[in-house]
């Protein structure tokens, strides 16, 4: 077989290498984040720094270089695993070796401040605070993106990071349908609202009871807990240690058990996905996940597609009244409508799955502009609330619960909001073909089968790895690019109840 | 100051990359114990070994033996931390290089079969099963001796892994003159033992009161829970991942508390040290430990000659009786009667403190006969059981309760069983110099207040780092080398009441 060829082979060593130590990396994360105690901060940032630098150093190498030319002057055949691999060791080392080290360490030391600049400026909800520090965030990726180069808008060469093939173009022409369609919805969920109190589930649910539930649904879905587990963080993360080593994490909320429930749904789903790579080609990209927005698709899938359907608490009822006897006082459809209540609110991390993408179109849109200089810095506080009126009805208080919500931009993430729609829209589109796949699939789920949904997801999503781009991906699961129809008809379904 | 020479820095800068990679695998190896899904082994392995070929690597480059030769002919002041840790990388660097690469990866092959054949063949207690193996570990053993070189007896350079500058001559006359004096002491602890029964304090003492008065009692020793934690393991342990986090580990039996809370009272004794080391020569040799038998003696100094007292569970007893009610019925004195109960067994990690040494001292002696080719590996099972029923008038049922009891000679470890009867004996020397220079001491501890005794150790011992060899350590903060006489004097004590 031609994957023998000694570069190749050389690329696939160093690959391993890397995967060692980002390994590590994300262990050392995941126990700052879970159990390292507090002294341990500044040395733990010291070797996170190493690392990464080091991992840096070994895929940016000249060598590396050489070996990648040598397999494409090789010539793998189309298709399989090499050509894919080499395709996308040739696209990142170009993204990685573009830069100028002194461009990267500048981005690195202004990221640092800006987001300590924008934890005071939410604090105190103060945009001027914040200002300088985005102005000089946006000077510096543009100068990225023009290193980097691209093709149309100077956002692609930013969308390119986290969602290989996407085009700013294709965004405005989708999220331009998606915008007045979500608008649309929202008189009719206002309506429901009369029939459904905001706190209908509140009651008191301990802590372990939560965890045991979460741990026999997450089972049931199908996350493998001999190669996973389940943690406490303040922000609940997926992280993946190795092949059979996924870590989810969770919070939890004695008041309320959806948020820990849905937590671990989401993570799962992100989980799932990882566990469903496949492993012989772990550390390359024929083993690596293709996207955000394909990621987000599997979490989003889980938690909402299946996590928050009628058939999901027909079958989960029982069960959960052992551990919450709360709960024992609704039917299963009104829990359902209880979670799937819909009120137009500030934050996006705390929205509901109607207005979500409403937060989601609004930062693109600003972000666009941002980068393009057509919208000042200075104006982006007039300009979101302006905006946040016309699409939510709703009046700012203040930059906190407004552009200043989010910690993205204060880490120079620009081009990384639009994935969060992306994997809503893919959600629904793979879901729906699932179902045109699997005729029998909502009397399964109903019934709380999930191993034949999984295992479409494994072959249609999970063992791909990175041998297609995420829009051929799209387009072979379902047969269409990414499109706003299907998470639209979703949505209309969902008030229809 | 004269550590600003480039080849110094140089090395500094080393030890800072290989602490990092150390400390990585540490937190690998944690985590292996603590949290990680089982699947997971194959590929952490895997990892592990990545590590620690590339600290091998960084540490054993030619540029390194460069940059010590360059220090070595500067000639830093003699005593100040700088010729100290030049002095000790100068022995490490020898000592790495001078094994071939092939000669290591024989013995790493070689010692992963033994440590398999070494359960199964204590699992039927079969030693012949296991012979064959130690025989070809004590070749290697011989073989990596020559190439480190040696003055005396080859087991000299093997003690210098664990022990350096130790001497077999040295502890044959020290545990010479120990034998006879433990088992002096036996018919003595035969009769107390009419006065306490072994099951005195059974019970039952629920998990959650354990931990929660092991963290009282570790935090009143010193033990900073914000630079450290405890978790839970099939075999207690410590470990440091940086210069302020070091992790303990310890078991619970519901029977019985005292497992685990003199097992987190040992490895504190362990954190204890490693917290005081000083955190600015974090990673070179004057900010480590400086051997396994001063290790020993800290955790055993904690754990028996503060833990396992009458002071002790004076201060202590109305706290344990809120956690451990069972407690109520028992005076400090009958506790502390209970805890010291002297009874000769087979099993050394279950002996008691007046027995424990005859186990070192037996398994000692079979390795020095053995290395020097004076016990054939044969006779082993004979050899032990006939000095066992010496030592301590037992009949050895099966080679699983003797000579294979233990897991070391499968790893290959052979010089490290001595540094437990060493830390045994320091402990008592440095616990008598303590009390020589705080005459209050007794009466501190016996109200609870450890801070002039951590304060004092961390001057005589914590803060030396590696910069006085562990024999002059002991000179320095106690006026001899390690003897036996105070650990004698202090076992007679024990069962005088």
């Amino acid at each position: 077989m031609n994957a023998e060829f000694a570069p190749y082979q050389n690329l696939q060593a160093r690959c391993r290498e890397i995967a060692c130590i980002t390994s590590a990396t994300s262990l050392l994360s995941w126990d700052q984040e879970t159990y390292m105690p507090h002294q341990a901060l500044e040395f733990r940032a010291d070797q996170l720094g190493f690392f990464s630098g080091w991992a840096h150093r070994l895929f940016t190498s000249p060598e590396v270089g050489d070996w990648i030319s040598a397999c494409e002057q090789h010539g793998f055949a189309a298709g399989a695993v090499p050509a894919a691999n080499v395709r996308e060791w040739r696209r990142q080392y170009d993204r990685q070796t573009r830069l100028p080290t002194a461009l990267v360490e500048e981005f690195q030391r202004t990221t640092s401040l800006a987001r300590e600049a924008w934890v005071e400026a939410r604090r105190q909800s103060d945009f001027p605070r914040f200002q300088p520090h985005l102005e000089k965030i946006l000077g510096l990726r543009r100068r990225m993106a023009d290193c980097w180069g691209y093709e149309g808008s100077r956002y692609n060469a930013l969308l390119e990071e986290y969602e290989p093939g996407a085009r700013a173009d294709h965004l405005r022409r989708v999220f331009a349908e998606l915008r007045p369609a979500i608008v649309a919805l929202l008189p009719i969920a206002a309506r429901l609202n009369e029939r459904t109190p905001a706190d209908l589930l509140a009651g008191h649910y301990p802590v372990a009871s939560q965890q045991a539930f979460n741990r026999e649904v997450a089972a049931a879905v199908g996350f493998d807990f001999e190669a996973g587990r389940v943690d406490t963080t303040a922000h609940p993360f997926c992280t993946t240690l190795g092949p059979r080593d996924v870590r989810l994490t969770t919070r939890y909320d004695e008041g309320d058990f959806t948020q820990s429930l849905y937590g671990v749904l989401h993570e799962a789903g992100h989980g799932l996905y990882e566990l469903g790579l496949p492993t012989e080609h772990y550390g390359t990209p024929a083993g690596s996940a293709v996207s955000l927005g394909i990621h987000e698709s599997q979490s989003r899938l889980w938690e909402n597609h299946v996590g928050r359907q009628a058939g999901f608490w027909r079958h989960w009822h029982p069960t959960a009244c052992r551990y919450f006897p709360n709960l024992k006082q609704f039917t299963p459809e009104q829990i359902v409508a209880a979670l799937n209540r819909v009120e137009p609110s500030f934050i996006r991390v705390e929205a509901d799955q109607v207005t979500y993408d409403l937060h989601i179109i609004l930062r693109f849109e600003v972000e666009l502009l941002l980068l393009e200089g057509e919208l000042p810095v200075a104006e982006v506080p007039a300009f979101w609330n302006e905006q946040f009126g016309k699409m939510f009805g709703l009046k700012v208080p203040d930059d906190a619960h407004g552009c200043l919500q989010d910690i993205h931009w204060s880490l120079g993430s620009l081009g990384y909001f639009p994935t969060y729609t992306l994997g809503n829209l893919n959600a629904a589109q793979l879901f729906a073909a699932a179902n045109r796949a699997l005729p029998t699939l909502a009397g399964e789920l109903g019934r709380g089968h999930y191993g034949s949904l999984l295992q479409w997801l494994r072959l249609a999503v999970h063992q791909q790895g990175q041998c297609l781009p995420p829009d051929q991906l799209m387009r072979a699961a379902t047969g269409e690019p990414t499109r706003d129809r299907c998470h639209v008809e979703y949505l209309r379904r969902l008030l229809a109840g």
